[in-house]
């Protein structure tokens, strides 16, 4: 495939950085309230604003297995509704699962969660996530109650 | 989304950490035994204990492309098994693949890879891996063979 | 399910290394020429040989939420079509979506991206990604027209 596209390098944006590297270890708790997208972003942009890291990555980790992460398309709140129906349907809730000791969301919330994802890790260059223009970070809640939510963080970089 | 939900960051819980950073590279094999899900989490928090790293991240990358990682319940074996059975169903073996060199899980095996992880970076604090309560860190094999699967290691941190 | 595997941690594979640690920012662009899986593993390695660093890991993030990352099989080109085969036939276009401000790929791409991966973290041994034999590192665009895409790449460690 190598042939079929091109690969260009911007010419001035690497830069590599020896200075004192340092961890920052931190969370974020997330009440939700029933199925849907709730976005972390800006929460996160601050706790990466705090820790002073300039250069290095962010890794965010839900800590539960019926939620999880996604990055998403923020400005339309429409795409965000159709991503939702979407694993609605494609996870239905009237199956026959062995595991059902929750109720009828409790297996699907796990299969949804296992469908997408756990951890994300993303660049920071001068102190900011290095996200696209329309690009968010968002905590996927599968579950129909009300939970409290928490999000391991690591900010580690110079 | 921002004002139906609130976001609380526990106050005590952050730190910054300066000291002597290390890198530790490691690996895992994992004997299978054909599908299913094996758990690796004890395997992985041997090895943050050897490294020396007290806070940071591992990165777990697994080396094959016919099966992959998954984050997953760890008290409900009945959950697994209904995950297992549902990736079974949504990428049935009787299509009709163009691939299928090594049989009909062959190119099964291949999609749910895609479908799930093939690396997870998971927190440290304190020595601890940062997973939930009932959070375990499982390879999801995909063929029916057995096989030897390798699982590459990086613990980063101070 | 302890029991029913071996897990076997190779003996001289490991090794921790306190050199001085650095953070390499940099990127790629890809221009893409419609739906399909585009390699990018040579150009990542590259990238790492110009940082210098040799042992730690390397992050790979998408700053697009209409595609994605997969590891794939690099060697048959019939595997990643029935790869994209099947997200197709997943994710059909022809289905009533609410967001289709840019025409019947628009919301398939979004959901067939958080149904694959944003970022994906590989550890760096000796200099060179531990990438398994056939396995590559490959941007999976989901959109029909031509798109430059960028991506964002933290290379950390010593």
């Amino acid at each position: 495939m190598r042939s079929q596209f091109a690969i260009i390098a911007p010419a001035a944006a690497w830069r590599t950085v020896t200075k004192q590297m340092r961890v920052h270890s931190d969370s974020l708790a997330v009440k939700t309230s029933g199925k849907g997208t709730y976005e972390i972003t800006d929460e996160i942009q601050d706790k990466i604003d705090k820790s002073g890291v300039r250069n290095g990555t962010v890794t965010v980790f839900v800590q539960h297995t019926s939620c999880s992460l996604t990055a998403m398309e923020n400005a339309a709140p429409a795409a965000r509704r159709d991503l939702e129906k979407f694993f609605d349907e494609l996870v239905p809730e009237d199956q026959d699962f062995e595991h059902n000791d929750e109720g009828s969301d409790d297996m699907p919330s796990h299969i949804r969660m296992a469908l997408t994802r756990t951890s994300e890790t993303i660049p920071i260059v001068d102190g900011k996530m290095q996200l696209g223009t329309w690009q968010g970070i968002f905590l996927f809640e599968h579950r129909r109650d009300s939970h409290r939510r928490k999000i391991a963080l690591t900010i580690m970089g110079e």
